[in-house]
């Protein structure tokens, strides 16, 4: 592992040393890889090896690895079918300078998913929920979700603020993803039947979001994203659960913490 | 050249043609690169050539070709040291879907600028003009400029909309370059203190700003930077000048079209 890290160019005192990985910094690693809704996306280039770089369409497999939904005509798709290594760069500035804002460089191998495989249809499932416009090519046999696991990470949380991270660090190992993975919508469902405004209720407690129509889009050993139009919010649990009964008692303390229950 | 383009996975549409190159599509690359204010990076890692990509603030060349501020110690300047070959991706989305907005990726070769040489002295000082909170290190030995030379690039101006585009396109190839590398500041100081008004009238009549303070942060034988605050805008020249007095027609030309003069 190298000594630096990405965008080290931010500032005089960046350079200098990696900050030892705690877990306010794994906690920011974490949500700019699952709050994403895009990122720049890195790959080589098979004739001659030229780097290039795209934007694409994010989301998360049930155990937190970033997918993308890839063109078999894509320029960085033909790059992953002839080397699967990439690098994915997520986490968007906003106002004033952008070096300033944290971003999360990935080190990743990607790896295609089969049509029409249990993989295939979960994460079909949670990318359409992320972005349901892509809905209007997700079906086309020339397209096909990819997984792009990641190997290691480099955070810059801002100025002077650079770690290393694990990309098992970034994977959720929960003996509860199999059954998430089948069960994903209908305890969304379920969710949203029994108290709908539990959404609102945790945007508006946990982001101060003023608005209401949230919806919980995803739930995973980890946590929840929230979502609202273009919006993403990752909310964690307090530790990761490993049945459903430490889901359940999981998602009630988030409720109560806002008063909801 | 291959027949695809970045983020091809854009829509149903988008990964069947390359459109033929027009005007229209050259003006957007050339805004694409010369309005950005930072990019993603990509390079190869030296050991074992893996991709990478973070964050880096660019600004642009006086001949248009994008620059970058590098520190010796960051992932992206070590692997430009051993193979200069890189890609930069530009274009930031606003709301909505990501993928509808432009964005281009240049296949770029990396030229590092010797400190203290007359290029250095020419990109510093329209850098730090665009990029004011640099000064901050920019005068750190262990920092460099670099140059991202355009070999080629692939435009995508949303769903359905894309283009290849060389790389001789997007670098302005004027015999005012060298005059205006040395010149260029002066020139700018001239403006404002003629007509300082004149940058809020071009943000006003071109964009729509309805902001004062605007400034002209740059001038080249193709255009002017306009800026303020964080806002890049880039304003073209009718035609491209190769002397002073093209320079000055076509500026008294914008200012005329807006009611100026």
């Amino acid at each position: 592992m190298d000594e630096d890290a990405p965008g080290a160019t931010g500032g005089p005192k960046s350079t200098s040393v990696i900050r030892p990985t705690d877990e306010a910094s794994l906690r920011l690693a974490r949500r700019l890889v699952r709050e994403g809704r895009y990122a720049a996306l890195s790959v080589i280039e098979p004739d001659g090896g030229h780097p290039f770089v795209s934007r694409v369409l994010t989301g998360t497999d049930i155990d937190g690895v970033p997918v993308i939904l890839a063109s078999m005509l894509a320029t960085h798709t033909k790059a992953l079918l002839d080397d699967p290594r990439c690098a994915l760069l997520l986490g968007e500035p906003g106002r004033g300078d952008p070096l300033a804002w944290p971003r999360i460089t990935l080190r990743c191998v990607a790896e295609r998913i089969v049509h029409d495989s249990e993989s295939d249809a979960r994460i079909r499932s949670r990318f359409l929920r992320r972005h349901p416009k892509a809905k209007l090519y997700a079906g086309f046999r020339d397209f096909a979700f990819v997984r792009l696991v990641p190997k290691s990470a480099s955070l810059n949380g801002g100025f002077g603020r650079a770690y290393i991270i694990s990309g098992e660090d970034l994977v959720i190992d929960s003996p509860l993803n199999g059954y998430l993975g089948v069960q994903e919508l209908q305890i969304i469902e379920d969710i949203a039947r029994r108290r709908g405004e539990g959404a609102d209720a945790l945007a508006r407690h946990y982001f101060h979001e003023k608005t209401d129509n949230w919806c919980i889009n995803g739930i995973d050993a980890e946590g929840l994203d929230l979502a609202r139009k273009e919006k993403s919010r990752r909310i964690d649990f307090t530790n990761r659960v490993s049945d459903l009964n430490g889901l359940i008692e999981e998602y009630s303390n988030l409720l109560n913490r806002c008063g909801e229950n």
